[in-house]
């Protein structure tokens, strides 16, 4: 009597279960009717945001492990509520499989999106299923952020200092490990692991915004050379960076690589999801050098010229051109 | 310095920009950050809900007006807000597009989905696009409903009457019309309209909600067939239905069908997005027999056995089989 989409949405429902009640607002109802229903806070703002994981241009069918899409496409999402200062609540799976993909793989993607949905505190509210050739994904995120405390791309001043979470480029540089796949056990690597399983700064975020520490911020998803100048350009300012002061991959972990090829993965690698903040200089000694293990490194200043320019080792600026991830470049 | 991804996200914000204030819950954030931002209304839920839209399976892309595409891919996920009696506010708009259609197409696109946008009082906040060799569209709407006011697919009991809204397999017929494309002006013709820019039963949900007159209701997007079940499931109740009460197709529209043949597209034609719902039987002397011109028809009774049963015109009974849309079916 039931379709098989019927029994698909079952299926999910089942595996992305979370065992744990929500303390703050909450999911009314889930998975099941036209709609989900979510109670907001008094005091708090809904957060709204979207992103796609497509295979062939997020992902690989038959080289990516079906736990890491299911875990990367809402680290992804819930990524951008983390920017915002926020705390994802629930998400919306809209997936189009294979008739193929159903059974085995659609379990690994689950048991990976429901790993994934426990550790973000992000319950899957519904979503839509259908059939496709190739597997289509879209997360639709809500989340929440007390009011008037979110911090915007928009409100960076000349004189800010520019501060990134994490080390830039090693996303890129797992992915490119992983074409080589020289290794046993790939997982195991750093920049592998953070390829494959990023781990969003929600909780980084969430102290910047609610120290009121940071005047601005965003994710880093396509890259710095891409995203700083849309930061920029919102705050209506220019950047400085000193290439000097970029949190690199490890040399150690990195195979060889040149300091010079490193610095590139560092400005135009995708995927890292780490925090890209500006902080107004006197307040950025309230900030510490790691957060839960994390390093938070400053990387340039605002200024008024409305130009993002790189500070070289020789002294020398150049103008910082975007090089990460345009889907639409030829 | 801007990428065309960018230079698209600009394009889409300025072609669907609404010119009306919200008077009631606020979107205070939209376009242009990592996430949207909604003020929820206290004494509100907030709705939330998602669809694909896909070329090849929910359109076509050489046959399908751009404009069409625009419309009805927010026409049908703001339908599942009138089907909790609910109020949409503010979408997102995945949009991945061939570079090819990134120009002319696109506009027209904006166009349908812009003219929906402001019919249906539903703002654009934000989305995700990215560059494929086919379109892809998917939108997750946040609406409103007032707290506990929700009408659900769960609330039928034994006894109460089902109900639609207008006539149903009028899209389905007007699908098949616009394929057989004998008329000079197609959109003129009633049922190819409302397959090519269908009408969410916002008004009709909402007065439903507020009366408490409906006990259970969802929309109708796969055909009567697929989606009854569903409502009994969810209540964990059967129906018997009167084919004979069953709203068709106008024989005098309809070419010459006949009568059997418009039965069957009433009950296995999909996306009418009209509204089924259930009433107590006392409650149901206060529905009119149309609500703004659209027929509002009792086509039969929910029943304590669980079975879908069709009542035939010869007085036999037998059981509904779901004949609608499953993405899944081989």
């Amino acid at each position: 009597m039931y379709s098989l989409e019927d029994r698909l949405i079952r299926k999910i429902g089942k595996a992305t279960k979370s065992a744990k009640p929500q303390g703050s607002g909450s999911l009314r109802l889930g998975l099941g009717d036209d709609a989900a229903l979510w109670t907001p806070r008094p005091g708090y703002e809904t957060i709204f945001t979207c992103d796609w994981f497509l295979e062939g241009s997020h992902f690989l069918r038959d080289t990516d492990p079906p736990d890491s899409v299911g875990w990367k496409c809402l680290a992804r999402a819930v990524s951008d509520a983390a920017a915002m200062g926020g705390q994802p609540k629930c998400f919306l799976l809209g997936l189009a499989l294979p008739l193929s993909h159903t059974g085995r793989w659609l379990a690994r993607f689950l048991a990976g999106l429901g790993r994934a949905a426990r550790r973000f505190d992000c319950r899957l509210a519904g979503g839509d299923t259908t059939r496709r050739d190739r597997i289509l994904i879209h997360i639709a995120v809500l989340g929440e952020v007390r009011s008037g405390g979110a911090v915007l791309r928009s409100g960076a001043k000349a004189g800010d200092l520019i501060f990134v979470s994490g080390r830039l480029g090693e996303a890129e540089f797992g992915l490119r490990s992983l074409g080589r796949g020289r290794t046993p056990n790939r997982r195991t690597i750093p920049s592998v692991r953070k390829h494959l399983y990023p781990a969003p700064r929600l909780a980084l975020g969430r102290w910047l915004a609610e120290k009121r520490m940071a005047t601005s911020m965003m994710d880093l998803s396509d890259g710095l050379s891409s995203d700083l100048p849309r930061l920029c350009a919102a705050s209506g300012v220019g950047a400085l960076i000193d290439a000097g002061k970029i949190p690199l991959v490890k040399a150690a972990q990195s195979r060889g690589l040149t300091a010079s090829s490193r610095l590139a993965l560092a400005l135009n690698g995708g995927d890292d999801y780490e925090l890209l903040f500006t902080v107004r200089p006197g307040q950025a000694r309230r900030l510490p050098p790691r957060f839960e293990g994390t390093p938070i490194s400053c990387v340039g200043v605002i200024t008024r010229k409305r130009a993002i320019e790189v500070l070289r080792a020789d002294g020398g600026k150049k103008n910082l051109l975007p090089g990460g991830w345009d889907p639409f470049r030829r």
